[in-house]
């Protein structure tokens, strides 16, 4: 049972939100509809517009609605290193996380033959390109620490070798806050591999 | 930090969706942008189309794009039942709940004189006209066990008693599956004074 065919379209649109379950999105819709169309009208007019026109940084394939992104029109970011991340969201967390001042390249992805997704579709000439034409120190390979993330991370690090540039990566360990008796396996060990002399 | 004006707004625009915060908003944009552009021109249609064209039926104002809506279109209703409810969302409820197959008329809210809502607001002539017009036998005052849901209930019982209609109200009691430690005392006296014969 539903109110109307264009009513069960609207829910079943707000269905391909992430998170967003049928009672999520009918609650979203009757929301809209009874209490707040101008919320309405300014997610479609958002949306709609973001849509046609934010794409890829040309510099940082970041997502931006100009040729340049915000962060590479920024002339106080530390040209010395670049921070390769394989997506936005990845980016937007280590700015939340603070302390990194330099420059992105954002991936979108990792390499995934099986999905045909290749050192082209990542941007990697892109990525040469960029390192050719700066003097960046150090190029921190932020990939996820999965096999594919891995991967991609020891493909660009091949890929840079001509340059004279350092390839870093994310240090392995025990999150902060965690109970060791929670931490995986591999993670731990990991760790354990990498551990540091005591300072108090 | 962001990426763009653009993103930025669209990001809000999320926020005004019920039970959306600023992480799930960004979530749901980058989600968007990144892996299902299609799924949000879905959005943008549908959503635009609805706003545009979804009011009110014009017989029992329930949410609809036509003159009358599903529910009063289905000849299949019982014509001697009629269900007032504050909200499409209640209809869509007991819709849910089965069990009932008479018609409905929607309030879109409750008496609420200080915030300007009176029996013009909440279409009563519309209902009275519908009463007078019809053979119905009963109507169910289904709004919210609330005081300004008991008040409009209230209300509508008196504009209807020149007419041949039975009004009841949804019992009160206990909820299937509750404790009754945690039922709170109003509800607890309420099923208490409406107590039955036990039939095992
Ligand atoms: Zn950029
Ligand atoms: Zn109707």
């Amino acid at each position: 049972m539903s109110f109307s065919p264009l009513f069960e379209r609207l829910v079943e649109a707000f269905r391909t939100l992430p998170g967003v379950g049928p009672k999520s999105a009918q609650r979203m819709a009757l929301h809209l509809l009874e209490r707040d169309r101008a919320g309405g009208e300014r997610i479609v007019g958002a949306l709609g517009e973001a849509l046609a026109r934010i794409g890829y940084c040309q510099r940082c394939r970041n997502l931006t609605e100009h040729d340049l992104c915000a962060l590479c029109e920024d002339p106080r970011r530390d040209e010395r290193m670049l921070c390769v991340v394989e997506s936005p969201a990845d980016l937007l967390a280590i700015e939340e996380a603070g302390g990194y001042r330099g420059r992105y390249f954002v991936l979108h992805g990792h390499l995934s033959p099986l999905d045909g997704i290749g050192p082209e579709e990542l941007g990697l000439e892109r990525l040469e390109a960029e390192v050719a034409g700066h003097d960046y120190e150090e190029v921190v390979l932020a990939t996820n620490p999965t096999v594919e993330g891995e991967a991609s991370a020891h493909y660009i690090s091949e890929q840079l070798r001509p340059y004279e540039v350092r390839c870093t990566r994310l240090a392995y360990g025990v999150p902060l806050g965690g109970e060791l008796e929670y931490v995986d396996v591999g993670t731990l060990s990991r760790a354990f591999s990498g551990r540091l002399p005591f300072t108090s």
